[in-house]
């Protein structure tokens, strides 16, 4: 297969419009219609992005039919804890080789959606609740992938934070909360690692089909980011095919026989859609032919499994570890404890799920690599056996044992594409299991494999120590056994604020929505957002996890750089024993501006290895946007005047050090007209004044010392109105002279 | 002057358009224009609604100016406290009397919108965070003042929940939480009680003024609701006079010198409003001048202050008495402490403030009933004097007590219309005074006196007794004596849950809005909805109230009365020794239908007084808007088939007694088309299982297996793209013959 050349995509305008209409839709299920007297072949897509799902033969779009073989690599739940955008990019690269090796050009992915409620079915595929983790990890991938020459394609585009609904449930959700929250990792992708492909989302944003809001699709992405790539349909998510078109949306998945395309040529012959818009749609899907190639001569499956390990230890999270209970002894005698050790839960379920080259199970790695393993299953997966036996057996194990480790988490049928879960616990089995266990043995330890985060409440206090894995790709169990036995020091943090309570997660009540509609009620205040903001505790908050040494931080020094940006600088010193990573989290917390700012938030952070006693100073940039809030009446980002107080924090929760810096801000000289309040007139910088000088002095006597009293009563009230209800005596010709006024210095 | 008869107003149309135009605005600050020529008089409109303000002479709408002396009953926080439709129903007839007395034909109020949060500058003026306690008190005044011939104005129409930006902003809120949280007041009022005008809101409702809102003030209340009478804007809140007529405002006020009236006359004669519009709204406002009566001879003062203090005495709530320190020993030797003992605070700044004919003290009252009474300031209430010294001094009284009683509060400058609170808290120097004050005495009563509720956390668990007056009117002194001596026993009730923090607050994070915007990204969940359904503690839950007896719940009997309704029977006894008051609180539960349901919602209420042992079977009535919500796909009201928990509660978190009901609801079949959502189609109970037999016989093997999962997987998509992306192979004649069947079945 040949790749089209610039030349012949040029003469596309030229080919009859059936046939470039054709390009608009898949001819099946996986593949781009094949254009011969273009020069264009047919572009394979499959999903990933933690692996390559090539499907041969039969094919669904649901996970339920095999695929080919490929390395399942730690899913992006792990990867948004290793807050390591080289974990990040690794993956992708390797993705990248393995869709070389099985013919793919595209392979869907990553998924960027913020973890708005831990109940989203699909969160063990997104990275983080936190938007800045989640673009920077995002584009780490994106870049990895494309690198080897196959595209990528970031989704769901966007507000796509819950299955309940998906394909139909509106989200409504203000612009800023957009702007702050919802948007900014596809934007840091878009413009820092131009994707291949955009995929757009299932659901309606503000009533709006995502696949037909032009307003997303063509006016952000296009117009306002710089996209350049292919905007492709999730499989299924196009309703009107000739709007979607209109929309911005190129590529509509899977084929549906021709149906689509037959309704885009009517509506140009018709004279209600524009040709040229299928021209453009058209040349950019063939740009994608571009990215088709020979397939390569396979890949190293086992070069790619000890990446896997390797990367997967990076990710895991040590939320507790009293008395140092880990690492393990190296002689010490341990229970193993709970089906997951031996039935490794390490990928969610749907579309993204890879048929695994091998599977590591921490049983047999721990078997490996500690001389007396005993091990007792505790429960079952599917119900079946008598669960108060299976918690004696696991009693009578750690009863015997030095430490028992226990295996808990979620099966997969507790949670995945396609439903969210309705509760945070964990199987009352396992609770009963787990506090069984602790009252048996001496020490021990709880290790979660879980696609969403799960409650520790009901056991966590009776527990030493716990090792968040969520779910580790193909080689988790070898990865858990490395930071169990202390091969590898924990380095992962929380990607997700752990609440206390389900009822605490700030879009409770709001998730899913009901009727048609899910209300983004909590706005900007996300996760630890949320949280640190009303100062409510959480169980372990986001940015937190431990290791096996322990660093501190030091001589942070923080200069502005200009008027909206900032240099930070701070020493991290390994204090303790052991090579570790360390994760340095930059946080900017201010109450400047019009609006209301979280607490803190995070806007710079970078991971670095230390060896003991070494220290290294990290320097980061804070610019423009980590000081911006998206302004509605400005439509943009404005950095308002004021202080701003950089935290290096231990977590979101937990301030290590922190100095605060002036910024002169943005110059806004805010829009006057005679719907403006009152208020806004008289405080107005150019004009206001001069106003209010001149309205005291034409008020009757005694107006003056009701002005404080007036202004607090009714400056909310539209010139307009004040104007002429209320006796200002303020010649309307006067109010149009300073309209200009402000307007000029508004312009100028 | 006499009154225009129908057959006068019946001929209102064939007038010049200037002259009718002429009727739809104020001649001036607080009158309509006359039309001798159709034998109309001008007719007064004044402030109220605890009492007339009528302003003679020299004008004003923001309280700076004086006005005629008339009572001050107390404001509506307090009335909203007593639970008790006899206190508004009596305010409301001897505010209609003087309003006759003083020539007033229609007196503003009563102020019906919702405490959406604690810190509102005007939750004073409205009667509570429930949506049902408020209808029921506003109902009660309005057909008290109308009894005596005197106009209401039901105000703000709608959702004006907060004071800032209060002529701007725009309350962003979805249907089913005006339906059933910021509507139901208004809508009861208007059903029930017919006020002659409602008083549209200075705010904007999703984008639109509530002013120009055609939506609100001609489908909701005139098509829906049956409104007969004069819509009246706010003082100023007319943007766009032709839009705001016609959106169905009638009246305009204040009177713009006829700038509106001419634009009026203006866009009739370019063809653009239609006369009809203008004949309409003049003939409504022409009704008034029924209303227009010569003054009668004047009111009893003295009986309508010795009524205030009877009332006001029903209202304050004992919200905590431990050990019975309330009522005072009769030889008790106590200290007074704090200015508000001396200088009552009474009443609330702004629109609502009346000059009160007499102020009681509490202080002069409490030495008139007790021998033993000493004063010390302990605080001054404009920060002067020694802070100190006053408190020593108040210390010092304390320390020589049996009991100290601590007036404290919020001074007029801390609240009022015009500018919402920042805070909770009681001013610094009080809560110092409160626990200084607490380690001297043995023991310590605190008196709280404020228009909005404020925080007792610092000192609460420091004195034995907390008696919330609120803001009393201007009996409220002697009142709060006779309450505290225990000449009566306390019987109000919270209307407004007390958090223990600020940020607990439902719509903390969303009040009060930025950039012209509010959401309410609560929804439904407001006040003691929140709390109960997140099971978060607060200091004090809405209802909660303590007496001087105690009162007994049993044999609580619920009976279904229909498919949509039931009625309650609940025993009470009182198995104190004194007589009391006691308010019989039933709320309703349930998790019936689409929507998420707050815990609980006060669906009826009584009270009722018992002399020592005396033991009354109360029976309310549950109509079927106690079991409903509102329905925004049927655009109604729908009782969900289901089970309902009816429960007798102390207050909105303690459940006394509770009996379940299970209701047959209303029978909804859906509304299906192409595009509801294979789930929907599939489970629809008219055509679902003949499609899913069908669909199951007409697919290759296999399918049926994979049923389930699928259904999971895309359940939400629309049933086109199902048929036409996923092969489902249902022909489209088949589909339009079920989506027919369907549509009789929901006809029929």
């Amino acid at each position: 297969m040949t790749s089209a050349t610039p030349s012949v995509r040029s003469h596309l305008d030229a080919l009859p419009l059936e046939t470039k209409a054709a390009l608009l839709s898949g001819q099946d299920f996986w593949s781009t219609a094949p254009v011969e007297e273009a020069g264009l072949p047919s572009v394979v897509l499959t999903d990933g992005p933690h692996g390559v799902r090539r499907q041969e033969g039969d094919f669904d779009r649901i996970g339920l039919l095999q695929s080919v073989p490929a390395t399942c690599f730690p899913p992006a739940v792990a990867v948004g804890s290793s807050w390591d955008p080289e974990v990040a990019k690794r993956i992708g690269t390797a993705v990248g080789r393995e869709a070389r090796a099985l013919g793919v050009p595209v392979v869907l992915g990553p998924g960027v959606n913020i973890k708005r409620s831990p109940l989203c079915g699909r969160n063990f595929e997104y990275y983080s609740e936190d938007p800045l983790l989640t673009g920077v990890l995002g584009a780490a991938h994106v870049r990895g992938q494309q690198a080897e020459g196959v595209g990528a394609s970031v989704k769901h585009f966007a507000a796509n934070n819950q299955e309940t609904q998906r394909m139909q449930v509106s989200a409504d959700v203000d612009e800023r909360t957009l702007r702050e929250i919802y948007l900014p990792a596809f934007e840091r992708i878009v413009t820092s690692a131009q994707p291949a492909t955009v995929m757009c989302a299932y659901n309606r944003v503000n009533g709006v089909y995502a696949s037909q809001n032009r307003w997303l699709l063509t006016e952000v992405l296009r117009e306002q980011w710089g996209f350049e790539g292919v905007v492709v349909s999730d499989w299924g998510a196009v309703d009107d095919r000739v709007a979607a078109l209109a929309a911005g949306l190129d590529l509509q998945m899977p084929g549906d026989h021709g149906a689509g395309n037959r309704l885009v040529v009517e509506a140009v012959r018709a004279g209600e859609l524009d040709e040229a818009l299928v021209d453009r749609s058209a040349r950019r899907v063939a740009v994608l032919a571009d990215l088709v190639t020979e397939p390569t001569a396979g890949f190293d499956v086992d070069a790619h499994h000890t990446l896997a390990r390797e990367l997967a230890a990076q990710c895991a999270v040590l939320l507790k570890n009293d008395g140092a209970v880990l690492p393990l002894a190296p002689g010490a005698r341990v229970a193993v404890v709970g089906e997951f050790a031996r039935t490794p839960r390490y990928q969610g379920g749907g579309s993204s799920h890879v048929n695994a080259t091998r599977v590591d199970d921490a049983l047999t790695a721990l078997r490996e690599a500690l001389p007396a393993v005993s091990f007792a299953p505790g429960f079952s997966l599917d119900g079946s056996g008598d669960a108060a036996a299976l918690r004696d057996e696991a009693v009578a194990a750690a009863r015997d044992a030095e430490v028992t480790v226990v295996f808990a988490g979620l099966a997969e049928s507790d949670e995945s594409e396609g439903f969210d879960r309705t509760t945070i616990g964990l199987p009352a089995v396992q609770v009963e299991l787990i506090r069984a266990v602790a009252a048996a043995s001496p020490r021990t330890v709880v290790v979660l494999s879980s696609g969403g985060i799960v409650s520790l409440e009901g056991w966590h206090d009776d527990v030493d120590a716990v090792l968040a894995g969520f779910l580790l790709g193909q080689a988790g169990g070898s990865a858990l056994a490395d930071l169990l036995t202390g091969a590898v020091s924990p380095s992962g943090r929380l990607a997700e604020s752990i609440p206390l309570r389900l009822e605490d997660t700030p879009s409770h009540l709001n998730f899913p929505g009901e009727q048609g509609h899910v209300r983004y009620g909590e706005g900007v205040m996300v996760g630890y957002r949320h949280y640190t903001t009303v100062d409510r505790p959480v169980r372990y908050p986001f940015g937190h996890g431990l290791g096996y040494t322990t660093v501190e931080t030091s001589d942070l020094r923080v200069t502005a750089t200009g008027d909206d940006s900032a240099t930070v600088s701070v020493s991290v010193t390994n204090t303790g024993e052991r090579t570790g990573r360390h994760v340095v989290q930059v946080y900017v917390a201010t109450t400047a501006g019009p609006v209301r700012r979280p607490a803190r938030e995070l806007r710079a952070f970078a991971k670095v290895s230390l060896q003991p006693g070494e220290s290294r100073t990290v320097e980061l940039a804070l610019d423009r946007r980590a000081f911006a809030y998206w302004d509605v009446r400005e439509g943009g980002w404005v950095v308002a005047p004021g202080e701003y107080t950089v935290q290096v924090g231990a977590s979101a929760a937990e301030v290590l050090a922190e100095e605060t810096v002036t910024l002169a801000g943005d110059t806004v000289v805010p829009e006057l007209t005679l719907g403006s309040s009152v208020a806004e007139w008289f405080t107005h910088p150019v004009v206001g004044a001069r106003l209010l000088e001149g309205f005291l002095a034409t008020m009757p006597e005694g107006a003056a010392e009701m002005h404080a009293g007036m202004l607090q009563m009714i400056g909310s009230m539209p010139m307009r109105r004040f104007a002429a209800d209320f006796g200002a005596a303020i010649p309307p010709a006067e109010l149009d002279r300073l309209v200009a006024v402000a307007r000029e210095a508004r312009a100028g």
